[in-house]
């Protein structure tokens, strides 16, 4: 339905281009999720199966998930990379002659759109899922009842079983190939606008050659993972997974190099910037990639119980859950600095190297070992669930034990994968920025300007309505499920042959993330759309560009603070702090316990629910950039507030005055 | 000591005026500030005897404390306003030839410095000071020992009752004394760049007249309230305190009118902005006047718990604390929505009608009923220590009652004050950052240009790493006086005649507040010097911007997240919820109060001292500005950067779209 109204809102000759981009894009993101959540579901048990084998258990289980996430990664990146190239080949050569290479381009934006858009229920609705399940299981079951986790007798263990899959695959996949889509459309848009580049076809598809490049170098990667190295032993698994980010980002380095080299004429200029040489090019690619590596490796400082942080935070757990809670914020908010200084600096060399073309590339620089990146995210959830199978089978608790190692480590590099999609998200959201306000042809965003201030501070408040909706709807998700546990533990009581009713738990989380995720979507589609509309596309500027770097910071506080809180009470748990002989251990490991359901909503559906407000934000504006400039700012007289959009240079020069 | 560098670094023929104007700012901040809480302390006494009086003992205490908050108003408004007068006559009568006014009335910028390096002080170091006493006193005595609030065996409690006075009186007083310093010399370095204005002493100290008016017709209201209205009830105390608000802000109204009509020319022009009409600058005080009353009303209906938002919170704690922390957060972010909306309505009408000069006097317009504010605001801790007396000298219930219905009211207006002081910072802020750009000629701040979106980015990562500091540190210094009290009640236990050392812990606070203000404090000084002096102006100017746009939501949410957590637990003590003789009342009061907990740093430290971050960091880069010009800039090459700083029409457009 949506596709419809873009397809009469959107002008143009054909407005089915867009329209078709948009579905192509959204049905290549369900089917990689749906491949790749199928496939996590085969993988759990024949991890759980592996890991009974007493010799190589380990190595054989590690080896089961890690190819279990692979798979998500190397579907999803080809299949994406694979259906553009088509929809590319396709539309040039239908339309080819009919159209200017910039306005087939924008088109084709529709296809990032349709990844993102996917990504809303995938990140909003499967953030709500997971979490209304996993903390209704955790209050009803394990706070109130004194059940383990995963125990087979809580009726919201299947729910939450199915949220891992749901929030960690299908969320994480969706939200990363919107990024990998997006920035894709904005450096082929941004490049169309050269005639150097327009050129030759090489060279506008070149940033389609720098994932192929990345997913070549990510199968070799993974070959070392399981075939070169081996995981005998539990602190091996960590570090495995480490080095395949490390190996990757090394091994991109040169071959980004040559890429560039090869690829590229040597100089070249484009709409608003000029003299682009080669070399500088790859110095945007390498920024984003290793600037991507730096986040990673901040955040996992920041959220694992190996460094002082967490062990900080833990350790407050001694005076209570307040000091926990204020504790686990500070760390959240003190873990901004480093990722944001990193995408400062990565965005201040590729602005002042290639202008916004730069910053595109900077975004697929930092994606190009995303199938590896997908592939330890994707690892997670299935070692987790894997666990969760041992638990409810009734194995022993030695192969338990395997399984926790597992998890213990997917935990870890899930964190490291949320710093990552936050990094990707802000280039991203920045790339579609400047792709909006070449498509729009303003040629300042002064913030001295009325209009463009307020709509900073306005968008500067939006992550903290979008994230104040998204983390009630977990807290009501969760409360019902609690009332519905609550309900099932009475009959069980009360009748002896009851069975436990899974289904249920299924249907209550399945029906609150559909219900709950309608007002966050309203409000991420309809605020650029009516912001354009009414005030017209100078607002929009301001607003995105508030958003934009508003939302990064309390995306990672809030992953970073729900990682540590997590990480903090795992840590207690197994003695870290105090042996479980000492007589305060309950009352610490219960203080731990409320900081990491506080972590919950807010490191699995608020924080990562603001990716997609940012980026969604900023493609909306692009693909109805147009739109704005045509028939939007009803309520603000265009003849006064647009001088600015005239590109005459006396006019913007005076304009800017005017308002000084 | 930092006099003597401003004095160096500021150029200008005469140094010494800017420090000079520094020194004279920082003693009118300090001596209002120790004038208020001297008067604070004789009226805690007062008011306390007041409430013993059977028949009116509700009306006089009520009046006793409102007059001696209202000392702290008056004394700081007319002395700020005086000091600020005899300035700039004698400014004028010693140098008036020798300068061109601009620089003449930059050199009186200092005098907004120094108001604002006090409440610096004030405000972090006072915040810490009161937080550590409060949390440190809560944990050990209230929660570990068992004793009531005010117990006089607490051995923190008169700490706790000093911190009220420092972070409430003091802390408060010289953050608005700030502002109102800041904005007035802010519209002043404005107003002297307009030859209309200059032309005639009357027009250029319009700026002075607002307030003057503002304090005249404070008089009125709250003569109003000690003689007109009569609070016989509970009720009407807090109907009372509100409607002092109301009043001043429709007498007001008009007063502004006749004000801004004749004793302004008719229209006037000033640098970057031309043809200002007189009626102009009347719309711009009133959006700001009427903006701050809106906001302390949302700010009301999200803190107090008469209404759903808290209702809803304290409702949570049923489920825990867990969800308690979830609900408050998520009020708090939610909380931002209106007050942004608000402010950038007044940001966009003033900037559209009258420039960078309007939002200064959107700001003198909110901050016109600065006297009544601070009399409701100085209220508030009267009355709370006036109980803590109460309850040390073991008078009866009945009185403690009348002192505790006091108080409350005390604390919704409290958040009242809150709000209006965040609203205020934001719009003091902006235009100090309008003086900036005037001082160093930027004709435009262009986002698109690499240097200034980093800064942005770069500013709004500033808030988080700030609250992360001042949070911890209250955890830290907390956590010092928790081992003091658990000694002296180990000594109490063992000794009969052990006398409790209530200066031992007076001692702790103090020196905690004062070292652990340290980081924070040098954080907020030379972030802005660094980065002008490294990259240059433009990176100035981005900082600002996002520390703007990113500071206001943050400290909008944490206050109101506190507030609402304090209220909550009161609403669930007062048994709003739940009666004391359920079995769940002990389980919910528990989770109630660890949110209490986590939000005292919050609302107290954290987010009030974000208003220092915000309008410190603006006003530093003003007096700054010309040295960055002059020698910033060390690591950014000049030629290629500053193109846009160039004034010359074509050079700026064309700098603009070569970083497109």
């Amino acid at each position: 339905m949506f596709s419809i109204i873009i397809g009469f809102a959107v002008d143009g000759g054909f407005p089915l281009l867009t329209t078709f981009a948009f579905v192509l894009g959204a049905t290549t993101s369900i089917i990689s999720g749906y491949i790749g959540m199928k496939v996590a579901v085969y993988a759990n048990s024949r991890t759980a199966y592996s890991a009974i084998n007493k010799e190589d258990g380990l190595a054989n289980a590690f080896k089961v998930a890690f190819r279990g996430g692979a798979v998500l990664g190397f579907v999803l990146t080809s299949l994406g990379l694979l259906n553009l190239a088509i929809l590319i080949y396709a539309y040039e050569w239908l339309y080819g002659d009919d159209f200017s290479k910039p306005h087939l381009y924008e088109c084709i934006a529709g296809y990032g759109l349709g990844g993102s858009t996917i990504a809303l229920f995938g990140r909003v609705g499967g953030g709500i899922y997971t979490k209304a399940a996993d903390v209704g299981a955790d209050l009803a079951g394990k706070v109130e009842a004194g059940l383990e986790e995963d125990d087979p007798r809580n009726p919201a263990t299947i729910a939450d079983n199915v949220g891992d899959n749901v929030g960690d695959i299908a969320g994480m996949g969706s939200d990363l190939f919107g990024s990998f889509a997006e920035s894709t459309c904005a450096a082929l848009v941004i490049a169309a606008t050269s005639s150097e580049l327009a050129a030759d076809q090489g060279y506008m598809l070149f940033p389609l050659m720098i994932s192929a490049i990345g997913i070549f170098i990510c199968i070799l990667t993974s070959f070392a993972a399981t075939h070169i190295m081996k995981v005998d032993t539990e602190d091996k698994i960590e570090r495995t997974l480490k080095f395949q980010l490390v190996i990757s980002t090394v091994l991109l380095t040169p071959a980004l190099y040559l890429a560039s080299i090869y690829l590229l004429p040597e100089t070249f200029s484009f709409e608003g910037f000029t003299d682009v040489k080669s070399w500088q090019v790859f110095v945007c690619l390498i920024c984003g990639l290793w600037s991507g590596l730096i986040v990673g490796f901040v955040t996992e400082y920041f959220t694992s119980h190996a460094y002082t942080p967490v062990k900080e935070v833990a350790a407050s757990c001694k005076t209570g859950a307040a000091t926990d809670i204020i504790y686990g914020l500070a760390l959240g908010y003190l873990s901004c600095i480093v990722p944001t200084i990193c995408l400062a600096l990565t965005i201040y060399f590729s602005f002042k190297l290639a202008g916004m073309y730069g910053i595109a590339l900077a975004a697929l620089g930092m994606l190009s070992n995303l199938a590896i990146s997908l592939a330890i995210d994707g690892y997670g959830p299935i070692s987790d669930n894997a666990g969760g199978m041992v638990e409810m089978i009734h194995l022993s608790r030695e192969i338990r034990k395997k399984t926790d190692a597992l998890d213990s480590a997917g935990n870890t590099t899930a964190a490291i994968g949320k710093g990552f999609a936050i990094g990707s998200a802000a280039l991203v959201s920045l790339a579609l920025f400047g792709a909006f306000i070449t498509r729009v042809k303003m040629t300042s965003v002064n913030i001295l300007e009325p209009l463009i201030f307020a709509g900073l501070l306005v968008g500067a408040m939006m992550p903290y309505a979008f994230s104040a909706l998204t983390m009630k709807s977990v807290g009501k998700a969760a409360n019902e499920m609690v009332e519905e546990v609550r309900r099932q533990f009475h009959l069980m009581r009360t009748n002896e042959h009851y069975k436990t009713e899974y289904d249920h738990c299924v249907a209550i989380s399945t029906r609150a993330a559909l219900k709950e995720m309608i007002i966050p979507g309203v409000m991420v589609i309809f605020t650029p759309i009516l912001t354009g509309l009414l005030f017209g596309e100078q607002a929009v500027a301001g607003l995105l560009a508030g958003i934009l770097v508003s939302g990064v910071q309390m995306a990672t506080s809030s992953a970073n603070s729900g990682g540590a809180w997590d990480n903090a009470k795992k840590y207690i748990e197994k003695e870290g702090l105090v042996p479980k002989s000492d007589p305060h251990f309950k009352d610490i490991k219960a203080a731990a316990v409320t900081g990491d359901t506080v972590g919950d909503p807010m490191k699995d559906t608020s924080g990562p629910s603001l990716n997609i407000l940012v980026k969604l934000s900023a493609i909306l504006s692009l693909v109805f950039g147009t739109f704005f400039v045509n028939y939007g700012s009803l309520l603000i007289s265009r003849g006064n507030d647009n001088t600015n959009t005239d590109t005459t240079a006396p006019a913007a020069t005076e304009g800017t005055q005017a308002t000084l």
